[in-house]
């Protein structure tokens, strides 16, 4: 079997065998096949795209081109949630601690952020002494204990992913379903939950840039877990703005504490009630979705989803004193508000450019050597649908470094205004199962 | 200027700039453009293809890549003529000294041959004495003397289409119009030469597997070279069979040798009168084809021919004793006689097949480091509308090899048989200028 061979025949649009796909992907991590027959693979994949009986190999190869986790020593139906990628994305910070609360065992592993903002495990990583490299063997106790831990993704799991993930990044192949949705699955496969919740997001700033391929990206992903026996779910989530107000890894983890008290922001807890409710009902814990978001509510207004949050924290050593009183997170040098210049209602607030504007301000890495500023970032103080007067404030900036004032400039342009009223949707536009 | 977003721009299908296209070829011959990122873009390019304006700059980049022969110390036009590949093409052994004889001057260089049979230098090689690697100055003494010399390519000529070519066959990125005419024209370019003659094989053993996509070839290679001030014309040439009876070098240089005396098959020949005066018409020492077709079949007729052959074969240190008695060239030790099964009208000889059975008997490379047997190869005994009946000799094989039993089943399965005569057709189909 020869990889131009392989190439050559998904160039031509032809589906390819179980062994020609395990052999592309066995070959690509061993190094017998070469970075430049793999980009042009990818490119090849871009254009002719797969089968579901093709991603669904890719998948598996993909999967088992490492270790996998074991999580059978955890009691209880272990739960997963993966998102596509948000600006001001803290879901996993609320979501968890909700869904742990209501039963469910969440054994996650997570990412760093690159680009935008932090991922969640930065985010984590604010709160001093928040340890996120946790043994596996602690890291089941941990599950089995309070039914909740978040974790770095050890380094052996899924090694094809790693190495395609980064070619891709550098080869224009991004952008390809089949590609996107083996690297999700494969990763989520092999971190070994019962259950799978995927959070599709679609809109400028995120991978899909409409509803109809993100709804089709959803289908892949779904299709792909459950034929390998998981139960998978999507939801498909608007990128029309960031989510919530905050944008930063503090801020956001300060945002993210609110809303467990029952303080937070709309776009934000709908999401995480829905995707929470989904969860359970994943985890056969409610029988109906009304009745996961019944639970859900009841975990939050009696406290138990911020008292697992606690629980959480301080089982990886993080300082609770900053989860009880987070007015103790350090802020940044300057606070600085974004006067809007323009009056109407907001239409849209794009959320790549916040996105990007907060990575500049120093709560992102442009590269993986880059550090993370954590206190930095952007706080929102309107969002869609809102009307806005000349002079009224936009958002405020958080940031450490001195020159800041292009990054306003763009912070504006991310605004769009409408003379008439805004009509604003649920952030969920659909679920898909 | 970053690679991935040219890459991604290609992709997109949209027309890269000047700039654009000169910052690949520049940042892939000095290295800082990984093999990666020009594999995909190569992809990228197959599916998207380029306008005339990026195939022209990409040529253009290219040519100007490395070295560029001046040829300007060589008097009268300097003609060239080049092959897009076929298997039997002995056509420059005959051409070049048939022109050279009416007075055009051929500098040419040329290349080796990988897959099928050896290329022109392969089989100049035959000729035992005979030396490929001269200097500049003796090439350009030699030209200014007798009108003709034949070389290797210097190492300096084309760096990009070198690394490129090389990539593109690893990677299935080989079937694409823009980057085969790149590659063909930037050699062309770079050699120097004033004028042009392309040979556009089309067929099952050819880059171009119908006449449409050879036309569109040809007119693309046509369009850069006139665009870049040289007069470049082609024709388009079936591979429905073979070219004449040969197939292998030393085989192939005795079949040349019987056209410089008149007696070369049909198909060749004619091939050879087309191309021969189109290229005295280029050199303007004809005003019309039928002028130059007069003057070429004078100096077969007269012996001129051969003996420019004599000359340049003496000239480049060749022993002429094998052209003046080819009796003398070593025949293999097995010359087998392959037999048909079937009766009929031989309506099409697989050319590629006959290549690549060639090359397993011993007169082609595999791989850039095998050696070629020159006395090896095939001849055939009939052409493609000749009646054979079971138990005639189709034609001959020459090896060195012991096992060719193999070989012998294969090159049965290239003859198509008919029980109606069939037409043949002229090998010249079109002529595009």
């Amino acid at each position: 079997m020869r990889m131009v061979d392989i190439i050559i025949k998904k160039r031509d649009g032809h589906e390819l065998s179980d062994e020609e796909i395990r052999f592309f992907v066995k070959g690509y991590v061993d190094g017998s096949i070469p970075e430049y027959q793999a980009s042009a693979f990818n490119m090849a994949v871009l254009f002719k795209g797969m089968t579901n009986k093709e991603i669904s190999t890719l998948t598996d190869a993909m999967e088992h081109s490492g270790a996998t986790m074991d999580l059978s020593r955890i009691t209880g139906v272990k739960v997963d949630k993966h998102s596509t990628g948000g600006v001001g994305d803290k879901t996993s910070l609320v979501l968890g601690p909700m869904v742990a609360a209501c039963g469910a065992m969440l054994a996650k592993m997570s990412g760093r952020g690159l680009g935008h903002t932090g991922g969640t495990l930065d985010k984590l990583e604010s709160i001093p002494g928040m340890n996120i490299s946790v043994s596996e063997e602690d890291f089941i106790k941990q599950v089995n204990e309070i039914g909740i831990a978040i974790i770095g993704q050890t380094q052996s799991l899924v090694p094809a992913d790693k190495k395609l993930y980064a070619l891709r990044d550098v080869t224009g192949t991004v952008e390809s379903i089949p590609l996107i949705a083996s690297s999700v699955m494969s990763k989520k496969l092999a971190s070994g939950s019962d259950t799978i919740l995927l959070d599709v997001t679609f809109g400028e700033g995120a991978f899909m840039k409409n509803i109809d391929s993100a709804r089709v990206l959803a289908r892949t992903m779904v299709d792909i877990g459950n034929s390998l026996g998981r139960d998978t779910r999507a939801v498909l989530s608007d990128m029309n703005e960031p989510l919530g107000f905050a944008v930063g890894n503090a801020l956001e983890v300060k945002e993210a504490i609110e809303a467990l008290h029952g303080r937070g922001p709309k776009d934000l807890m709908e999401l995480c009630y829905t995707c929470g409710a989904i969860m359970l009902e994943q985890a056969k814990i409610v029988n109906s979705h009304e009745e996961g978001l019944e639970m859900l509510r009841l975990a939050i207004s009696e406290g138990k989803a911020f008292d697992k949050f606690v629980a959480f924290v301080k089982a990886q050593g993080g300082d609770v004193e900053y989860i009880l009183h987070p007015e103790k997170f350090e802020l940044a040098k300057h606070i600085v508000s974004v006067i809007s210049e323009k009056e109407g209602y907001i239409s849209k607030i794009n959320a790549l450019e916040i996105g990007e504007s907060a990575m500049r301000l120093g709560a992102g890495r442009a590269t993986l050597n880059d550090t993370i500023d954590m206190a930095s970032g952007i706080v929102l103080t309107k969002k869609v649908g809102d009307y806005v007067n000349k002079g009224d404030v936009l958002c405020y900036i958080h940031t450490n470094k001195d020159e800041y004032q292009s990054i306003i400039k763009d912070i504006l342009n991310a605004y769009i205004f409408k003379k008439e009223e805004v009509e604003t949707h649920p952030v969920v536009h659909e679920i898909v199962r």
